[in-house]
């Protein structure tokens, strides 16, 4: 009844006696509560979440639906664990594109521990989260029947520079991606995925407004899951394209101010793909990022 | 010809053997070179910000005039030292309400030493920049020509709340501000200084819409200055509200990533700025800033 996911980017992996989430084949995503007060403030901000009545089914569409949580057989062989029952996001994909960005130029919050601290601030500024106000955690970009998935190894995306993060980007709404860097990315797929209404960057402009305006939650560590199928495209559907908001392990409640550290983070990833819109050669893209812009300057 | 000026209310202050800027009558403000590599590094920021021809007058309006440097005669008696020759920006105003607010979380920038980076985020902990996104650096808010300023000394202002900051910045606009805390702020001036299509929150929003495209400069440490007019609100005049951007010791040319840093804080400014509009018993002024929420939801 359960098994591995096939399109995990980040994050522990189940199997070979590791703890990791399961999937079932009714688009649940079991995720194994983590040790101490994480699985703890994972469950808490998810209850709080789908139980505040202010959110909107427009903000609501980002989240993962949370169906509360359940002991069930760990993949570790440890036995009856607890697990929390989301939406399993990629349900019924069958080969996705997917990107796992952790959001903020700082992973860490006030009440955290001393230790804590001194071990994100480390990584923060170690990777590009410091710089660009966001680190890549993870990514898959499906290539084609033949050639497959390309999915970097972590190593190397931790090491990811502003220069390769830029150019991943390209990579992933480009047809001609591999994990060979001295092709030029053809951006073919682009302006489908990033820009029009329903496009990743119309939807991450959603989500800022809200981030904005909201002052109840602030999401350190979190990350935005962009998704989009190319077989899709290539047979003249809909892209797919998704953007959903993923690990709340980190989420604390904080009355009254807004979560500036993920809105800054946010906003320079709107930036890198905005760039990105505004370098291509069709007109009626940049168009679109204009348009935008009048009313969001992004 | 030189002298100590009347309205700074942040910074070393000139006097009694102290290095501080001074103005002179025509409307310059004279800042001494900080030590090290500060004063260099804003002597190069002025020269590279007026020089670029990119950056519109619409944006260039919230930043002194910068004339250039200047040997004059220091006002701690070393003699002859380098200064900025810059604009006096509160030049002619008679009793201006003065609000200095360092912007941004990080008040560090990651090219910075080990000990510096310590030092500043262990001063960003202690006051509200890493909760808030900024902190109030200093303050002077004029009452009447009996009850004078009111200027709160730098123990008390360093050690504010989150509460504190809320209760100020309604203090800042309310006709019956003192010392004295217990007084509750009546708000009188706060649509007239924060709304409006002159008043700060707009121009704190044409700046935050530049902020979030511009990818040449990033403004750690650096300030916006509110200033208004009390009195000449009182005769019917213009409440003269100007948001101007100062101190960029710390200002770093970083090509093609937005200041996400300062854009956070600046956001969670302008929505401290906006709760308190929106909490006025004016439905003019709610108007105005719900109708700014439809481009902007700010």
């Amino acid at each position: 009844m359960f098994k591995v996911p096939d399109h995990q980017v980040a994050g522990h992996q189940a199997g070979n006696g590791v703890l990791g989430p399961l999937i079932d084949d009714s688009g649940h995503f079991y995720k194994p509560l983590q040790s101490g007060e994480r699985g703890s403030k994972e469950v808490a901000f998810y209850k709080s979440f789908s139980s505040n009545t202010e959110i909107q089914d427009r903000i609501r569409k980002f989240f993962p639906i949370f169906h509360g949580t359940m002991l069930i057989e760990a993949s570790d062989g440890s036995g009856l664990q607890p697990h929390l029952v989301l939406e399993d996001v990629v349900f019924r994909r069958l080969n996705p594109s997917i990107m796992d960005v952790k959001i903020g130029s700082r992973t860490w919050y006030p009440q955290a521990s001393e230790d804590y601290i001194l071990r994100c601030l480390k990584k923060d500024r170690e990777t590009t989260s410091l710089p660009l106000g966001f680190r890549i955690s993870g990514l898959q970009i499906f290539g084609s029947k033949e050639s497959g998935v390309w999915r970097p190894d972590r190593k190397s995306i931790i090491n990811f520079t502003a220069q390769n993060v830029r150019l991943v980007l390209r990579k992933f709404v480009s047809s001609n991606t591999s994990g060979d860097s001295s092709t030029e990315p053809d951006c073919s797929f682009a302006s489908t995925v990033y820009s029009g209404s329903t496009g990743i960057l119309a939807q991450l402009l959603e989500l800022k407004a809200w981030v904005e305006d909201q002052t109840i939650f602030h999401f350190y560590s979190s990350s935005v899951l962009m998704v989009y199928e190319r077989e899709s495209i290539e047979k003249g559907m809909s892209s797919g394209a998704t953007v959903k908001l993923i690990d709340f392990a980190h989420a604390v409640e904080c009355d009254g101010v807004i979560d500036h550290n993920f809105l800054g983070g946010l906003c320079s990833l709107i930036k890198f793909i905005s760039e990105i819109l505004a370098n291509l050669p069709s007109n009626t893209t940049k168009a679109f990022v204009k348009d935008l812009g009048n009313n969001c300057t992004c």
